[in-house]
């Protein structure tokens, strides 16, 4: 059922829209890639390697022990979901564009109940365990991929190297396996034209800034994707406070210049919150581009105290019902490009209003 | 108290928003000028005699059977009316902009308690008598203006030749000096693109097409304001029934180019209407331009049933409202142009909502 529920519900943990820093920290990602020894890495595996691998995740990732510490987890195999189903778990973050892209049996899935908890199998390594919260929660993400990541090493035979930490497909993984990520809505980062300045000097300091569905994508709907590059020399517990407190520094350069804006430029800010709330409740056309701007606004309106009656959650929801694979499934049929648009309208109309 | 009304007061009779053809037609005017046997025409009038014929045609406008037709008109020497009260009669399209840029004592108004008729003296001519009315009265106007006329002339003597007609200071006002003109409501002959063949046409005919503000002026907002160009050679009534019969042809063009819009891009048209919409109820900042474009949309969108709860009569007032006058008028004081488009969208939220 936790599968199911997941492909017909565009709710998801991640956008609960409440706990620490929630306006600006929309999601705090933490994902660990382990592989198994003695069996090749997925991009080289046959099927009967893979197979194996398959069989061997399930059985740790449904042991009792597992089942105890996250509820509901369901374990299945990527083929017996439809194409559009895969692309539904891409939008909501669950699974990458690569698995959902996977041919052949060996590739799995396995949720939780709330979908806070999900595991590829045989993405580009045998495990890769994401941890996904709403708000700036690193730190509780961590605790929590940590204690199942301890349960599947007490049944798996994990590739560790005592120099170089667990050993995975891409060299830039190698050691702890540990990328975490913060997604973040920066408007006001983004309007003062130094977005790409301060974002450079982050990336000396070890940080990766990405858009929305990570890497290679545009920062669209001025939400941005902070993560750590480095996952070698030091320990986890260090890769997540650094990721906190740089994250604590982009919420405060963040409300800084929104101060600066409501000091210096309160009506237009209010002109361009209101007229994209205006357009997202009236609108009967509307291009997925268009929208996330107008969200973007609405929530910095929204978090800015100029418009009420707006939930996060909501906007969060709508974040992902509004891409394509979604109003697909609303529909019941396949659309083209015209009348999704208008269905994204009407679901924006209804759902703020 | 007339007058005092006028200016404290955005609403004037033409706004009403009912009659035949309301929703395209927002006003009928009819105008006759006149002017007196001995005394030259205003451009090249001296004081005194320009003074003389103020007293004149204030006792004229004053007289007891006057006042019996016209419910409580009143005259007013324009020396009394500050340049905004000027501006603001002006944007209410009591008279033209040429009288309130008259300078001296010699320039008059009569205006009647519902607004609809208007004398100007001394503008181009010694008198101009406008009949305004809402939505398409050309004959009820002209019927009361021919009133009015008859009971000036029994009291003044007007410069008539047995073989031109009326005489007046241009030429192409010479004969019956009256000129008729609808202000009509456009947007779907508009945006077929074939305004321009269309009303080419019509000059063909001898009508013309002008902006709202009359000659020289753009057709903002998909305003059209269509007039005889012809006031020799045929009677008031067959000028008054050839533009009548003109307007009803336009009136169909209209609704022609209004059912293929709704056949064609239904979807289209109520996204545009209703983002016009929620532009209008929500923006904070708007420019009179984008302010009249929007409102057009409204309109359209009222009219062809796709938008409630907006009456025409707040559209056409808002029309008048939203000008600088009146803007600076509800401010209280001199604002500049960035408080005048806060104060323009503060208005229309106000009105709208």
């Amino acid at each position: 059922m936790t599968i199911e529920n997941a492909l017909n519900n565009p709710y998801t943990k991640w956008m609960e829209g409440k706990g620490p820093h929630a306006s600006i920290v929309i999601s705090s990602r933490v994902r660990l890639a382990r592989n198994l020894n003695d069996y090749n890495f997925p991009h080289l595996q046959d099927e009967e390697s893979g197979r194996k691998v398959m069989e061997l995740a399930k059985d740790a990732l449904t042991a009792q022990e597992v089942q105890e510490l996250v509820d509901g987890i369901e374990f299945m195999s990527l083929e017996e979901l439809s194409p559009l189903d895969r692309l539904i778990l891409m939008e909501k973050h669950l699974i990458s564009p690569q698995l959902a892209d996977g041919e052949g049996p060996c590739h799995g899935i396995a949720l939780s109940e709330d979908e806070a908890v999900s595991v590829m199998v045989n993405e580009e390594d045998h495990l890769r365990l994401q941890v996904l919260f709403p708000a700036l929660q690193l730190k509780e993400a961590w605790n929590l991929a940590s204690k199942v990541d301890d349960l599947l090493e007490s049944r798996l035979d994990f590739a560790f190297d005592e120099q170089y930490g667990y050993l995975t497909c891409c060299p830039t993984n190698v050691g702890t396996g540990l990328r975490a990520s913060v997604m973040m809505h920066l408007p006001a980062i983004a309007m003062t034209n130094q977005a790409n300045r301060f974002f450079m000097s982050l990336s000396k300091l070890g940080f990766v800034v990405r858009g929305l569905y990570g890497e290679g994508t545009q920062a669209k709907g001025n939400l941005f994707q902070v993560s750590n590059q480095i996952t070698l020399g030091l320990s986890e517990e260090e890769l997540i406070g650094n990721l906190t407190s740089v994250s604590r520094q982009i919420i405060e350069q963040e409300q800084l210049a929104r101060d600066e804006m409501r000091k210096e430029s309160l009506a237009q800010l209010e002109d361009m919150v209101f007229r994209s709330y205006g357009i997202l409740t009236n609108a009967y056309i509307i291009s997925s581009e268009e929208a996330v701007a107008h969200l973007s606004n609405v929530r910095l309106g929204l978090d800015m105290g100029l418009l009420r009656d707006v939930q996060f959650r909501k906007l969060n929801e709508l974040l992902v019902e509004t891409r394509p694979a979604f109003l697909r499934k609303l529909a019941g049929k396949e659309i083209d490009a015209f009348n999704r648009d208008f269905k994204r309208a009407e679901l924006i109309r209804n759902s703020l209003s």
